[in-house]
């Protein structure tokens, strides 16, 4: 069965990015290379990924900046009301609920697990759908106080795993559901 | 030389408490005794704690509710703008800046550490003054989307230990300090 996984790094007050969609804070901190939870790991367990708008042109604006190339040969799916133009091969702007196009997104990853990278609204969005089944967080030790949210949304979670990767506080968490109260 | 913890339970989403103060989500968590970074040995290394008007409006709405008493015999020190009536002994009630109380507060604590309960703006008073030492959390496996911030700054901080306790995921972190950007 596919599992659909919100894997990101946050700060510790729970911000993915600052007001301003910086990572600066991100950037900085180190990480054990073939440490727990690592990047390399999870990726390679993945056959599809998805993402906002919002976290697509900041990665737009980031290649832009660096004059680097998209990084992926899987399936990428954007949600998204415009219509960026494709920042390589294999991407989809969709639009609308989730659900209505969670079938051609699982189908897409073959029989690899699905990766929302962001941001925390689309993978609220997951989980308010029944859709999201994990949450891994490398927590920074870093507070912003203000920012983009890491998931706005009442829910109750399992946590399932605990490890420190460099700077980072790694933990994997099951999506347990909505809270009732 | 005396340390200041705040010393905290927080949501994975950095929420201290939801919109309407309550701690519900907190409560039905489990924690297991003796635990790394349970209440019982950090409360045996404390002399004095502070605490911030609504913390302190809580706990007493709390005692009033469940018919119980004040358990602190230790000095508390409540930064407050009104003139609360006392919940026990040895509560001094003080305004204005941190800085202008701390050779008191630190005097009052002996040879132990200080506690700042909360909540997250007396914290990040502290943090600013440069007399907030340490941030202990305990993170429950929850997302509130909104409530009461768990620490409002923008800080640099260093994961010292991190640890499960129950369904806790508990970290301590030394404060560095205000970041720049």
């Amino acid at each position: 069965m596919t599992r659909c996984t919100y894997y990101t790094a946050t700060t510790l007050d729970g911000f993915i990015a600052d007001e301003h969609d910086s990572l600066a804070w991100l950037f900085e901190q180190e990480t054990q290379e073939g440490g727990p939870a690592g990047y390399e790991e999870f990726i390679a367990g993945i056959g599809a990924m998805v993402m906002g708008a919002t976290t697509y042109t900041w990665i737009g604006d980031h290649l832009r900046a660096n004059d680097e190339k998209w990084a992926y040969d899987i399936p990428c799916w954007v949600f998204t009301h415009h219509d960026p133009a494709p920042l390589g091969d294999a991407i989809t702007t969709v639009s609308g609920e989730v659900r209505g196009h969670h079938a051609a997104i699982v189908e897409s990853a073959g029989d690899r697990d699905l990766w929302v990278v962001g941001g925390g609204d689309l993978a609220g969005q997951f989980a308010d759908a029944g859709l999201l089944d994990q949450i891994i967080v490398s927590v920074a030790p870093v507070t912003l106080g203000a920012g983009r949210p890491l998931f706005p949304r009442r829910h109750d979670l399992r946590l399932v795993d605990l490890d420190r990767n460099g700077d980072f506080a790694v933990a994997t968490y099951d999506v347990v559901g909505r809270r009732s109260d």
